[in-house]
């Protein structure tokens, strides 16, 4: 696997956070968390282009690519609290899906095996195959439990006569032994896919999914606390893949399937707030950010709150569990406490 | 009238259904649902292109166009469930607006006349009048009421000279007798129009709007359920027009005349399934979907997910009344009651 | 200070109402509300545009640009209940920042000092400076409060160098003792700046900020109550600041500096009715309306609503101070009380 | 007929030249041109949008809009050597496409009657009836040659049914007698319509239509000088109407029915000067500038510039009759001659 | 090979032709030619989204989609003077870059079987690998030469460490001996790709490469005379292959790696015309159009005209070979010969 | 003047060159050109958004950004052959136009100065000024002539009260002595700017203008030839200007000021090639690509290519001073002398 800079634009970092290479494990040895891209898009059923999502993420920012970042939500500075490197791009063609399984997968194995939190920029959602199998084969099998946003399950079994494919990773997961069925939580479903037949499969490995209808009805809040105690439940780590297509196509348009009726930005940042400040995050993808349908880069600085976001409430978990004081949602931001 | 294909783009039905011939009755004598195109917009006082609408509306869809859509939060599959034609488009002469509202009656009346649901595509919300007319006519003029989406009460007395435009039909529908006064119910109003002497008017005549502030206040539930008994008070039936624009630009930007602090795209959603699943629906349009200010297909997408998501309620409602458990919102996806 | 009909675009007035001339007071003697633009946005940190925010807002309606919006909701009609002039463009030389802030602040001042309400269209936030400055000059320094809607504080202290910018405008009032620092009322802030030295600065000079995440704990309608009473204490007027921003990306995508998790269209229009109908507003603003990055006018007709929202709210305090019935967010639109 | 400031936008005029009432011939008795808007788009057979075209090609320019334009090429200034007015637009209600052509015809004859050379700002390609029409009831049936620019020789029998329509204007002038169907002169056919008997009748009328073919194979200036010889036998005065869909769609995006292969903005410019420069022109069109389908105005742009070409020119043939020197395209630009 | 109808969009022929089924030779036996869609884009090195390129080819007209297309310029019918058909898309999935090779490649192969011209609707230009080397095989290796319209040579020998992808297809052409490397004839190369090396390895195949400075120094005509010598010289069919980026992006911006300085489109028709007049055409592809980069289907309705440009000189070709009287490019349009 | 990696973007160099530091000259002592970005656009006088032009201009190309480019047209690979720098960009805050131009003359100065090449990549066309004053003054002042491309002659004298701005620099030039007024060469003028006072000021000036109606009745290549024996006579240098806009805009839509009828991008590459290969260059600018306005990056490409082919063009000219063969455009690609 050869170690690329960037593949389809310049060779930056995120953000300017410095840069590490992942075929040298020496240079991401300290590194709470290692950021990586996957730039590719050929297991897309329909609108391709999240092959430009690494390159959008990474720089979709009005502000300075400085390697700082203070969150007025979080009070950290989570590139500068956490140890945060940048590997570049995995090189993906996506004319060879299989082949780009392996490097992706191989990737984030050693990036994971190292004890670091690798966040993989999307690239579509095939990689959540190699994404989630590669932390979970450094830190145990069975070990890791899967928290899903996303419109759609990804549970499908063939894809143009095809195993791999961006409907068809968490199913392969469940297969490959990486995530026992009954520590799959997804959230946000919705629409007219899959099939039931596939929703049969699910149920019967013990899937917990929540459509929009339930969320609706009962409110998100609620429905995560309830995923969050299965999540825990015999896993130590959790793999949290956001897919941006989760969102309502008003709040994220630039995606390949996107799918109407879905969550708000807002509360998208807020799920993945407490997905990563309450659970043991241990490996983390965006994906299906897709800016050839991007409008005014909206859905790419959505992609890279997420991220931050993410990050954010990692570095103030650590924080808090350092003795600090319980981070207070009500708190008032100029509240120095 | 003419039947046509498709008048403004290739020859398709609506994700694949089968055909039907509106001047052959025999060709959809069992159909519960004919869906119809009217790719009309000379009756815009603005922004033109609803024309596009029914060829956008039949195909924004991501998935396969293949006669089947099993949704998630109805566990039914509408298109196979129901028997859903598709007559194609009505030939409309933009510049003819008289001719083309004859035309649109006409179909309409033929496919209401058979007992099916028509689901008219629009065109410009000036086909609210021969589409809720052509039902009135068939089921019985007074006997249905009329639900309305819409950012607009739609209740003008001339647009540029003229009785007929996309400001006015439910003035006319009034007029004739199709619709009593005081079976209007409108959700989602808001804005800057109409004057008050259109108000005194809509006043006069009994209906019921529900702004968009009563809403905010009141909460949207509360307030469909109170139209909702007004509406299957004394009627029989009940006509259901969603101008996309009832949604806010942000979720539906692909629209003529957009007035902000609207729905959102799970609201309307939510709002349509509760028309279809909880009422007697008898006729349906979607109409104002003006491709040409779409962005990357989102209102289209959503335009599409509202006719399915209408017939999904309908074969739910269908499914339940056949001595089904009724459906609960509540109940997780995977749950296989 | 030359008067200029438009700088970038036809000399039109706000929705086509009556013109005056800033240099001759007489022509707005009696105005309730006097509109100036500020096409400038020589300010801007990063994506420009906001020169042509002032021609946008003018224009940005489907309806006929008549000098009439009668409110569905407040049941006033603004344009005309209140008496509301365009004095044109103040001529604003993006390449030349302390050149513009002069001159729209004598603009300003010389409005404010008939007792008019100057609104004023951006244009980059910069302006917040002119324009609360020339209000405060005219009311009565530190007699003036600022409710500020944004994603962001604006309270830097230096920018590219300079002391004038968009990210700086609310520092520079406090240190002119325009505007008391414990009277800037902060909502919707969010994301990853300011940097915690300038949050100090803050806390130290008394501002209240509603942080997007405490808006989402308490809510905001509470938080709006509280804000609402600590800026009429020791106050007599309130200057509104909106910008454009604190709306979610999805909602707003035309402007410079978008960050994700902002309020709905919905939220702003409602947050600024109950600023403008509960309290005594002095002055307002509405900045950072970029067209080059709008789809479909969407934030251009947003932010034409956001004056038009003040415009009735203003007109509505005004007829219920002279006796009338209270305004009832729950009547129902056709109820003629 | 009433008249209207504008119909959809501000009230504004052709880059700021004063205005007149179509209504109140003296009010422009001494005009040399009378610019008016016809902003319909009810005859489209594909994309409509036209209706802003009046609009769009009225601001379209980065100059202040001061009533002055002056030609670098042709060292007049049309806005001033010529007295040009603006009668706003002709109420056209798209929906009635009989009325709007009545409308616009009366407009026209009105203004040509006086004498004034009517440049009438479309629209789509319907208009050319009343257009052309217009002026020749005023100057003399069958007195007046047509020399045409567009892709389509607009000379259909029936579109849709109806007798008038964007394709049909060419054929229905010849019939009415206003034009004699040996003084149609179209540059730039090309494509795939109108069918063999179209051309057959063409043929049969003696019409002289240069293809693109023809246009590549014998040069364009070859082409115009053969056109201009037939135009000006038995004519005293000539229409010059241009269809922006002549240029190739890479020049011309904003239109309803682009086809690829056509001319160069430049050509179209060059050939524009060229006829009114060294012909009589009597009235003018531009049309089918579609807005909707535009990118950062380049086609406006352009639909400006040909009216500014053509004023120029004209304003340089009546000061070369008035004995100054003839115009030379070789002159170099600071040759002060 | 499973046969699909469409892969990304409804199930449509070009322009309305008649169907035939790749897998059953019989029904497209008689056919002169038979168009076929190949939705592939996994071998593009930038930007993707041609997979949507025979869906938007297929339907990018504004003329009804009937199945008739007179040529003005030709003075035939192609769609009714040949016998043309459609045979959907090959089912290709972009992960898979060989499959969809194979896939395609035995889909050229039968259609060239019957004698029939297959013309391919791309996808990106991995394709002509498989195009044209079914031809060959068909026709007899060595004995179809290439005329290949682009601005890239695509003669790399490896991408992304594979052989296969859009930068490579000549190379591997040659070394299969499908054709011979001096019967390459490229039109409109430039920029800055290949390398020296490839080069060199060109001119060592004898290869023949009309870079625009050539062109532009020598003249389009006459390359295009010279090449067509090469091309006949113990070849007995011509291959044409069109990458759409031959033009300049101002003419077609939808496409994944434009290089500025190309053709006009009246150049790129103009010279498919003569390649398909003058030349013995057995196989045909349009590749490169991206759906997701263009504006207002500017590149679609372009690329729409190649082929019909080439289905029309074809039939003129075949009918002057029966006799009549040659195709005179300066014939006026209405003159009836 | 501080350095900044860069303002608007991610921190990267032209197409992946090396870096060097202008504050300390060591850095590129021995670079033939040296690449930086001057993101200012506050002096434009309508659309905005030319601060992003560094950047784009750097990253618009499809290609590895890996320092090599080889030119198939000119057989060079400049990035190599030529010692090529990239030392960033200058600080420019849009908001102060005169700290901003006397920051780059300062940089363009220093680089001269080492008798290097200076390439700026703006930016709006203010900085004309400093950039070609800034080599003037490092070169001789009054021994540097101006080969400027441009729809605009830029040599107004005040712009908004100022005396700075995009158009204006040349006037400025000509004041400051730094190039001699009978040295301004000027191609592609056209449009309705300058007034005649103007005009008359230049020929006073003894400027020489190419307006494009001479340049088509005289031949591109023949003005070019006559305006370079004008360049070179006592001169010892030439500052080749270029402005995007001298591009007719459906081949640079991505501008501030487009005016219809200009060059083509392949007229524009080659005149620039013609330049560079003939005559001694000694600093450039290419300005006014404006991103916010492009679609699908064409015009940052057509720029990026401008710099390439003036990179290229001066290798050609160095290698063929050094005993080659000289450069013949007639020249077949594979042709290996």
């Amino acid at each position: 696997m050869a170690r690329y800079g960037a593949m389809f634009g310049p060779d930056v970092t995120f953000l300017g956070v410095d840069r590490c290479d992942v075929t040298d494990p020496g240079t991401y040895a300290d590194a709470d968390v290692v950021i990586i891209g996957a730039p590719f898009d050929g297991g897309t059923s329909h609108r391709a282009g999240a092959r430009f999502g690494p390159s959008a993420l990474r720089q979709a920012c009005y502000l300075p690519h400085n390697g700082s970042r203070p969150s007025l939500a979080m009070r950290v500075d989570a590139l500068r609290d956490l140890r945060v490197l940048d590997a570049g791009d995995v090189e993906c063609y996506s004319g060879d899906i299989e082949g780009s399984i392996a490097a992706i997968e191989e990737a984030v194995r050693r990036i994971a095996g190292t004890g670091s939190i690798p966040i993989v920029l999307g690239g579509d959602h095939t990689i959540a195959l190699p994404d989630a199998r590669g932390v979970a084969t450094a830190r145990g099998r069975g070990r890791v439990s899967m928290i899903h946003f996303d419109a759609h399950a990804d549970t499908g079994n063939v894809q143009f006569g095809h195993l791999y494919g961006h409907g068809l990773p968490m199913r392969r997961l469940d297969e490959s032994g990486a995530i026992r069925g009954d520590r799959f939580l997804q959230i946000g479903l919705r629409g007219y896919w899959p099939e039931p037949e596939t929703l049969a499969w699910m149920a019967e490995r013990g899937m917990r999914s929540y459509e929009m209808t339930e969320i609706v009805a009962r409110g998100l809040d609620e429905c995560l606390t309830e995923a969050f105690a299965i999540a825990t439940d015999e896993c130590e780590g959790v793999f949290l893949s956001v897919d941006i297509d989760v969102c309502d196509p008003g709040h994220a348009p630039g995606t390949g399937t996107p799918e109407p009726g879905g969550l708000t930005a807002r509360e998208l940042l807020d799920s993945v707030r407490r997905v990563c400040y309450e659970l043991p995050v241990v490996g983390m993808e965006i994906v299906e950010v897709a800016p050839p349908y991007d409008h005014a880069d909206v859905t790419a600085f959505l992609g890279n709150r997420v991220v931050l976001e993410a990050l954010s409430a990692m570095a103030r978990r650590r924080k808090d569990a350092a003795g600090g004081p319980a981070w207070d949602p009500r708190q008032p931001l100029l509240d120095g406490r």
